[in-house]
């Protein structure tokens, strides 16, 4: 199921609609950004060259799971977020790095909406928590996190 | 308390003991630096300027959550995790921005280990839990987050 072709352009609270999933596309990962992105926030020697990442658990250059999860976000951001109401999250309910993710890999992600409820404090906002997860080419899960959002409501858009 | 003067330079699962806090030192975040991270990663507009952020609920230029978690993860290398047998970690169980990060904020760090466990499955490693925190400079907490890390015990080790 993908609920692109029903939706609006522009995504508010009231677009999230409990159980629909929203395709985050596919993207691949290559060697220079693990790199790239490990020597400057995680520079763990199996995150930086593919001798180590094959002496560890990880079995090969792996990316920084940290990396990942900001794949994740762009990947997140270029599907939905950007074209929505989008006010920002709390935190992350639960993380999973599930699979190291390796130089080369095609991931692919969904976001489904798992619930959503007003917000008492702030009636113009409401809170949609998702669960999202990323693939590998093999089908694999890399990463599954859970995250509320808060996302504006329509009726205070001067559009809507 | 402040661990760093009792424990060895590297770091095994034996040297992680209940309750022990880690300091992670302090470092300032730029409005460059948010800015690029954003631009790759989170490209939202309350990310990418000052007045998108004055605008939104972080009330000015402020990181991205994202980028506040990879910055975390290289004041923890930093600080401990590059001087330690770290074989990665399974994931994060909670994490929460608990106030934005704003351009020329000076962060620091603590980590507490929680938890402790050996891993049946693997009896070369062992399973500590942190619990992670970072403070802006009025003191306020900005990232709370737990996590379990696997590290190598010391038998393993050739030079033990």
């Amino acid at each position: 199921m993908n609920d692109t072709t029903k939706i609006p352009a522009y995504r508010t609270f009231e677009d999230f609609e409990q159980g629909a999933e929203i395709d985050l596309g596919s993207r691949e990962v290559s060697a220079e950004e693990i790199v790239e992105f490990a020597s400057e926030f995680d520079p763990q020697p199996m995150h930086l060259n593919e001798e180590s990442g094959r002496a560890s658990l990880l079995g090969g250059l792996a990316a920084s799971g940290w990396h990942t999860n900001a794949i994740f976000m762009r990947m997140m951001c270029d599907a939905f977020l950007l074209s929505s109401s989008s006010q920002g999250s709390p935190g992350i309910e639960t993380l999973k790095w599930k699979k190291p993710v390796m130089a080369g890999d095609i991931l692919s992600g969904r976001s489904t909406v798992i619930a959503k409820r007003e917000l008492k404090s702030r009636p113009e906002l409401g809170m949609v928590t998702l669960r999202h997860e990323l693939r590998n080419q093999h089908g694999e899960v890399v990463l599954q996190l859970q995250n509320p959002i808060m996302f504006r409501k329509r009726r205070d858009r001067d559009d809507a």
